[in-house]
């Protein structure tokens, strides 16, 4: 029987572009069907009953939930493919918790970036600032977290650089100046074909968000 | 060589009582180091440098961060003993799934129920209950959520069950009455020894969370 997967998305959602990386590493065809987050399909609804978010992965009829969780199903099934996780179990628990690490950290605190203003948005850009530089600190002078290769933690991270130009543009800041390495790993990324098919236009993002805000009564 | 394995860990916390269900599970001898959270040792500020926290897995010199990863490279590591994780890919992502669940639920909602009075904590209780509701659906008939056998998700979940005295006490209500098939699960974890030799006396772990909240001010 051939594999039938189906990916329920939103083209933005960083998690969802995670599992559409890990996909494309792999080789692996799917169906991807956009999902309006304000009026979910009954599907994802009973895919995710728990959680109701984006993305779920469905294989073969089996819904698969939470970014992080796909995408080690995704490196256990597909083996074929590069192998995202390390083999050695010391690099294994280290990669999963740099993923935990930008799981915690990263989302929360940039989305008070783009959805407020004055002390909270400032204390947030600090904050972040202070993330993406222990994240560069991680990176050290390897080309990737992966070493020589995209792994784990760099496609559970890189989706967020396409929404850097939100939170610059709505945080008055720049990230290239404040971790240059950083960005430095973000074109490594994007000369990949898996990241850089996959990913959006930064500008798309920001307007998606400035849409989203209004639609908030956030401005 | 011989493994050397050390444990950074405080008696009562949940998180490190998981990490010494998985070693007695795997039968994997380890010194204890009882940490004082009020004055962490340098080992664990250097072993923990982003968290900070308990508990630390240190094999051979290694340092391993955050419970749910040292379980899994607990399981990768010694193999000879039972599996934690399942060895099919759909379970292990349905099992990674509740015990994410679980780390992202209980632990704040169940802290709001014994540092708080009013309002707050009747929330915190109303959602409690939920949470293990939910937790007791996805256990349905079978022994335990690792099916036959006690597994990753039991190992995360069940230290909890020696804090519902506390929680009972500060929030007036009983778990047994709510949740009966989730306590009949908790009993036969029990019977295992692997738990009933590591788990606490619930009562201990009350008087403990009753100096806590005098220290902390919260009285």
């Amino acid at each position: 029987m051939a594999d039938k997967v189906v990916l329920l998305s939103s083209w933005a959602s960083v998690f969802g572009l995670r599992v559409q990386i890990a996909l494309a590493e792999k080789g692996v065809d799917y169906e991807f069907r956009e999902e309006d987050l304000f009026d979910k399909s009954p599907l994802l609804l009973e895919s995710n009953p728990v959680h109701k978010k984006v993305p779920v992965l469905i294989h073969n009829g089996k819904p698969i939930c939470e970014s992080s969780i796909i995408i080690q199903y995704i490196d256990e099934v597909w083996t074929k493919g590069p192998s995202l996780l390390p083999k050695d179990p010391l690099q294994r628990a280290n990669a999963r918790f740099w993923a935990d690490f930008i799981n915690q950290t990263i989302y929360p605190c940039s989305s008070r970036i783009w959805r407020n203003k004055g002390d909270v948005q400032s204390a947030a850009k600090k904050e972040l600032i202070g993330i993406l530089k222990q994240l560069e600190g991680e990176l050290g002078e390897r080309p990737f977290f992966g070493g020589e290769t995209l792994g784990y933690v760099d496609i559970v991270l890189v989706p967020f650089s396409r929404w850097f130009y939100t939170y610059e543009t709505f945080g008055g800041f720049s990230i290239e100046k404040e971790c240059p390495k950083l960005m430095a790993w973000v074109r490594r990324c994007n000369e990949k074909e898996s990241v850089s098919k996959v990913l959006p236009d930064p500008h798309k993002v920001y307007e998606r968000n400035c849409g989203l805000k209004k639609r908030l009564g956030l401005e």
